[in-house]
Order: C-alpha cells, then sequence, then structure tokens
C-alpha cells in the first residue's frame, strides 16, 4: 500500500493511493492513523486536487554518512569501517512539490538521493532479525547540504539541518520487505538529466545495520524516519532548479529550488 | 520566576516556584502555559511531593561544541574559528532526578555542564538585538558524551544522542537577562567532588552569537533549547555516581548513574 499525507480545504488526514497512471490516481481517506490498526473510508479522492504533505512528522531524522563507497570516494573521503550518523531536525522536513529555499549561508548546496526507512512502532535495541517488525515502509528523501558549510564546520546541524533540507515524499510505501528494499535503484535527476544513479544494493551497510546500530543507542519512535545515504553523483543545486528523486517501487519526490523568502 | 514542569496523581502541569529553602518550596500551578501569556493558579503543592520534569518538551536541542577554549584544549583541540553546532534528540532529554542509564555501546561516559537557553518563541533569523526576546528562560544541562564512542564516530549521533544523554532541570529561571547569563558560575560535582568550574564569561561565543548562527539555518521553536558548551575539566562517570550541575542564579540539577536495564 502507498500511504500519502495531504491536506484538502484545511483538513489534514492520510489516505492510500490509488491507481496507476500518474494523472489519474486517487486517494482513499484512512480512518485512523497507519501506525496503528486503520481502515480505509472508501471516500475517495483525487491526488491531483489535494495538497500532498510530508507523509510522516518525524520527530527525529536519522541520517548515515559515506554509506556508498563509491560516493564517499568522489567527495575524497575515507569508507568508514562502521556507520556513523547525524540527525537532521522536524524543521527541516518538507513534502513533495514543497519548495526548497536555498540556504542564505551557502553558495554550494548539494543534492541527495536517499532511499528513506520509516519507522512504524516505538523500538530500542532492535536485534537484527526483529528489523522488519518496526518499519512501516519507505519513502524517496533528498538529504540537501550546504557542502561549503559541511566543509567548514565539523558537526553538520547547519550544514544539513538547515529549514526545507529534508524532502520526503510522495508516499511510504509498505510493501517493499527487507529484501526488495536493499536492492532498488535510486535516481536523482535536475531539470530532468539524470545525476546520480545507484542500487540500494551497494550500500556497505544493510538497512538491517542501520537499524541495529541506531536503535542501540536511541529509542525510535512512530514516524521516526532512517536515511541511509546516497550514491555517487552528488553535484549543485540552483535557484529554479527541479530536482527529483525515483526510487524503484517507490515513486518520485520533485521539488523546485527558490530564493530564501 | 523559576517555572517547573512537573507530574503528581498523574496529572502533569508547569508551576512557579516560590520559596528559598530547599526543603520548603512551593509549586503554584499554572493556568496556561509559559509560552503564551499565563497566571497562577494560586493552587499551592509541596515541591517534594511531586515528581519534577524535563522543565521543556524541545522538539531539537541545539548544542555547540568547544565553545570554551579550556575544555578545547583539554581534549587536545583546536579552538575553531566559527561556532559549530550538533543535534540530542528529543528521547535523549530527562529531568532532574532521572536516572542516566550508562550506554551498552560505550565505556567511557563523560560528563559536561552546560549552560542551556530555552526558546520562547517561533523564530528564525533572528538579529542579535532581538535575541533578548527569543528567550523564555535558562536552565542545566548535561551534555553527556559517550568519549570513546565521540573519537570513532565522524558525527555525534550516538556519542552524545543515546536514550537519557541530555539532562535538563531543575527549572527554567525567566529573570536573567543576557547580560546576566553570560555571566553565571557553572559548577560539576561527582558524588559531592568538583570536577568542573568555570564562568559563561569565558565561552568564545556567547549567547547572542549562538542564537543568531543557528536562527540563521533553522526555524526554532517554544521549547527548542540550546545547549551553550561546557568549561573545561570533563571527566568520566561510572555507574553509581551522583553527578550535580550547578549554575548560579539557576538551581542544581541533579542525577544517578544507573546500568542500563
Amino acid at each position: 500500500m502507498r500511504i500519502a499525507r495531504f491536506s484538502i480545504d484545511g483538513n489534514v488526514a492520510f489516505g492510500a493511493v490509488e491507481g496507476d497512471r500518474p494523472d489519474e490516481l486517487v486517494l482513499d481517506i484512512i480512518k485512523g492513523i497507519p501506525f496503528a490498526d486503520f481502515e480505509l473510508s472508501g471516500t475517495k479522492v483525487p491526488l491531483n486536487k489535494v495538497r500532498l504533505l510530508p507523509p510522516v512528522l518525524p520527530n527525529k531524522v536519522v541520517a548515515f554518512g559515506r554509506n556508498y563507497a563509491d560516493h564517499a570516494r568522489e567527495l575524497g573521503n575515507e569508507v568508514p569501517d562502521a556507520p556513523f550518523a547525524f540527525f537532521k531536525p522536524s524543521t527541516s522536513v518538507i513534502g513533495h512539490g514543497d519548495e526548497i529555499a536555498y540556504p542564505s549561508f551557502s553558495e554550494d548546496l548539494h543534492h541527495e538521493a536517499e532511499l528513506a526507512v520509516v519507522i512504524g512502532r516505538m523500538c530500542r535495541e532492535v536485534p537484527r532479525e526483529r528489523v522488519k517488525d518496526v518499519i512501516l515502509g519507505y519513502t524517496c528523501a533528498n538529504d540537501l547540504t550546504a557542502r561549503d558549510v559541511q566543509r567548514r564546520e565539523k558537526q553538520w546541524a547547519r550544514a544539513k539541518g538547515f529549514d526545507t533540507a529534508c524532502p520526503l515524499g510522495p508516499w511510504v510505501e509498505t510493501d517493499l520487505d527487507l529484501a526488495a528494499a536493499n536492492d532498488l535503484t535510486v535516481q536523482l535527476t535536475v531539470n530532468g538529466q539524470q545525476r546520480q544513479l545507484g542500487r540500494t544494493s551497494e550500500m556497505i551497510h544493510p538497512i538491517e545495520d542501520l537499524i541495529v546500530n541506531i536503535s542501540e543507542a536511541m529509542t525510535l519512535l512512530p514516524g521516526d524516519v532512517v536515511l541511509t545515504g546516497t550514491p555517487a553523483g552528488v553535484g549543485p543545486l540552483h535557484v529554479g532548479d527541479e530536482v527529483a528523486v525515483t526510487i524503484e517501487g517507490i515513486g518520485t519526490l520533485t521539488n523546485k529550488v527558490v530564493k530564501r523568502g
């Protein structure tokens, strides 16, 4: 099931996305929330009549660095032995179609396409064999990075945590199992031209390792998001660019870069 | 005013702390929340009859690294030219009297006493002269750090973001102005023995600079917390230790270290 979060006439709801043709998608409004038992209401609205919102409201976004060897090397970095993580704050999250505000304190904004794991239940110290049970589904993410600030500042709160730095969407796909999620094509285009292309099978640490690693230290909450790293091909974005992350079996997350107002 | 958050008989409320003698403090229950206009109810409960909670529920905790030169040097680090920030997640926050769970993945847990700034209103791109207007008040913090993990992992999500890594409290003092807050004694004891002693006047970047720096990048929300760095004297904690952060004009935040259950 593809679960979207949306607003229509000032109301916010979750809905199940039905249909295959992009211009004919319909939302079946969910009664309740997708983190507990829920039902489809049978009340349907065309997707092109609503505003899509970030598919979840994460309490925290945990992102892993340098999880694709080719990407680590393209920035001249060593491939780390163990995973390492940083946070993006909830204030950085935007949805499909929302605008990316070019940060005023950077002159080198970069895109980073990533598979995002959406946590479905409160958990900590998750054993490897239970990882599948704590995942609600998967969505597309763009781990936007002020590369110049990242190079200057030892910790990346500003470089990767600025407002609009974490587009998520367009919806959460709940029908992928872990084996499938660990072998998906991740692609990013800027103005229709391909810039990044990789497969999640190239991840140094697969999804199971990342969830074990972070949940060993901290409690994950329903709606928290884990970003799994970006493949090679990162590069600059400019005001006016349209950037799109497409992940096989999930969908396409599109955002336009604007001058910060 | 000293504003505490507490639970009694299963109810959670804010209260104004009245009195001077530690064993005779009383809470005047607040009608409403301290982030908007509020009144004191006149209904009073003895502080020793309630459980103190973290004085705010931060959406994010932004912490600045190496803001005291003596501390940077004691760990063999350079003193940075510009401030740099990292996040501690909301899941790491505990209150006065709560237990610190020694992280299972570390063998070198360290204390770091810090002045915490509590944000009072939603803000971004705060000009230096308006910083005073976005601050609700100040509390004590302990920026607990798994020092061995910090040395190994390039970003500090696990080293500084584990569950219980961010004790805050005992309450928020709202009567300090910026000049006063930038000149307070910060002290930390372990089992009654002094380990850290500094003054916020030794901060390389005063509070105004830190708020300008972080709000240039991201929106701060009511209840968000900014940690201002730790003075020299950081060192190890062990299971069974009682660690206390005392800041002049605010109060004392005490927590005991236990084995993670």
